[in-house]
């Protein structure tokens, strides 16, 4: 039997291992920032009827260009935006790569502030294209200083910025994103694939007079539709263009058209969690600030709390109890994604009972 | 407005433009190799079916590895395959991008045999792989000397040969296959997107006794799945995993899984017509040479004929007249996918109507 290492892998992808969070089945799934609550029955139905339609000719390759999924996305998102300012792919990870496959490659570099999304690296890897980060401020915020020094230092093609950040919560405000786009010539990706969550608001309003700025959004979150892997962005027409261009043709199949424009439709039933999710958030903070976390402010729909001397077996603790959360952050953080009420209420006496030490506070 | 040529696009993507057959509605088409046969009635229900069940967890991201989906192809192919020799994506260029996203890479070459299938520079582009071609035989086929030569010559990583090809429909033997695996230490993928459609037997036969070997295949044509898009291959278990290395995590949707998975349940049924589209396309070429047409010999569900002093205008006039062939292949050819038998009946008519001159016959 043939074994990896006898077969000829690009030399930066030995000893790597396949990306992504444990998928376990457990009672209490807080691990990666899903929406807890499922589509209602009443729009499962109506997707199973467009499945239906639709699969009369799924015998012929899908609308290429998805100019009627891409309409509807520029609707929701509102700003005057049309379909030929969004671009949408499977999931925003196919986004991500699309624009990096574009802008990015050999010689050229990407910029991002850690501690952030860990998906990132990757797909620079996989466009080989240079991957650079710089820490952000000690609590986690980014100022435009700090972002123009690096773009200056580090010469990047694209910068990333993501607000709310992932797995810090943290939010960059609408003056830095402007000051960066005016201090600079980057291509700046604000990646919003929280913003439905916060309370800010959002850089779309920035895209009329910054033509370099693009705003990625997913309808994996807000939207419930994580299964459904839809992930797009709102930007200069030309910018879609050069997407278009590295786009594999038919990326986005007949069903997958069909079932986010469902969703679309029924955006305001969609989002109707999203301010409660929000809301179950930011109560779990202040519950776990009452206990002696350090929680760092979060405007999206998980929280990071810590510090724990073992994160690990806090982790396992909690999964020993049926509740799955995420080992990721700073060291001796823990990342809870918000779930309902009720799975909320398990996670806190969980956490009672186990009483894990934390550090800086007497035990 | 900012325009293309504003942006930092990649320097080997100047110019280019997106990749695809026109879309046009028209009466027959005939030019994507498409099957003319959608899903029947039941097929449809039973996969609307499906998606009531699975969008009651579109919520949650889909299963990362695929494995129902994999199995069910794995039992497909048979020849003693099982879920862990199975990858699949969406759609063969997604399989293509992750092998060479793999195994191809800055300073790495893939070779294959011209004319063939189009996409595979696209592919090479986007993974900055090398793409090196070299000329077929002048009757369209291979020889193993041929690829054994341009293999000493080229050095690839990666060798791809199309059988039945894209767009000639040439077939390329088991024996030459296997003198190429033995005479070389390449990757070598067969794409065999046609396969169903052949007389000739399947270079899986081959997996078990070489385990550089990686048999390609689509649910897009004998499945009648265009639109669903959904690719695989079959391979060494170490194949698999340098593609999960590279994946995109949840590259497959939870609707694209199910609706591929009901197809596989009904393949019987799906791949029902395949023997009389085939025998539709070897019908059609037998009038074409009557007719004083050149015709390639081919095994898939299209045709290639010729030649065509302005093959423009023959395409032209066939599309005033309702019917979308495709402008491809050696110069002078044009080809045509097989259709219905009335649909075939009317190009048959067209093009005696147009009564095209012909290179070599008198006209």
């Amino acid at each position: 039997m043939i074994s990896l290492s006898d077969l000829p892998l690009r030399a930066d992808l030995v000893g790597q291992e396949p990306y992504g969070a444990p998928q376990l089945e457990v009672p209490v799934v807080l691990n990666v920032n899903e929406n807890p609550y499922p589509p209602s029955p009443a729009i499962r139905h109506e997707m199973a009827a467009a499945i239906v339609s639709a699969a009369g000719s799924l015998n012929r390759y899908p609308d290429r260009e998805a100019l009627g999924l891409r309409g509807d996305l520029a609707a929701y998102l509102g700003h005057g935006l049309a379909a030929e300012n969004i671009w949408a792919a499977n999931g925003s990870n196919e986004v991500m790569a699309h624009l990096l496959t574009a802008f990015g490659g050999p010689g050229r570099t990407v910029l991002t502030f850690t501690p952030t999304y860990s998906m990132y690296p990757e797909y620079a890897r996989n466009t080989c294209t240079g991957y650079v980060t710089v820490p952000r401020n000690d609590d986690y915020t980014l100022d435009a200083k700090l972002v123009l020094d690096a773009i200056t230092k580090h010469q990047p093609t694209v910068v990333l910025i993501t607000t709310p950040n992932n797995p810090t919560g943290t939010t960059v405000d609408l003056d830095t994103i402007e000051a960066i786009l005016e201090g600079s010539d980057v291509l700046l990706v604000v990646d919003e694939a929280y913003q439905e969550f916060s309370s800010g608001p959002s850089a779309l309003e920035l895209l009329e007079r910054h033509p370099r700025l693009i705003v990625s959004r997913t309808m994996s979150k807000a939207f419930a539709l994580a299964g459904g892997r839809v992930g797009y962005f709102a930007a200069a027409p030309a910018i879609v263009d050069a997407c278009r261009i590295v786009r594999l043709p038919y990326h986005l199949s007949a069903q997958t058209q069909v079932i986010a424009r469902v969703a679309l439709a029924h955006s305001d039933e969609m989002l109707a969690q999203v301010r409660s999710l929000a809301a179950e958030a930011r109560s779990f903070e202040d519950w776990a600030r009452g206990r002696g976390y350090e929680v760092i402010d979060s405007q999206a729909n998980f929280s990071l709390i810590g510090r724990f001397p073992d994160r690990h077996r806090v982790w396992q603790d909690l999964l020993d109890r049926g509740i799955l959360i995420r080992e990721t952050g700073p060291a001796g953080f823990l990342r809870v994604s918000a779930g309902t009420p009720e799975e909320m209420a398990l996670l806190r006496s969980a956490l009672d009972e186990i009483d894990p030490t934390l550090e800086g506070r007497a035990s």
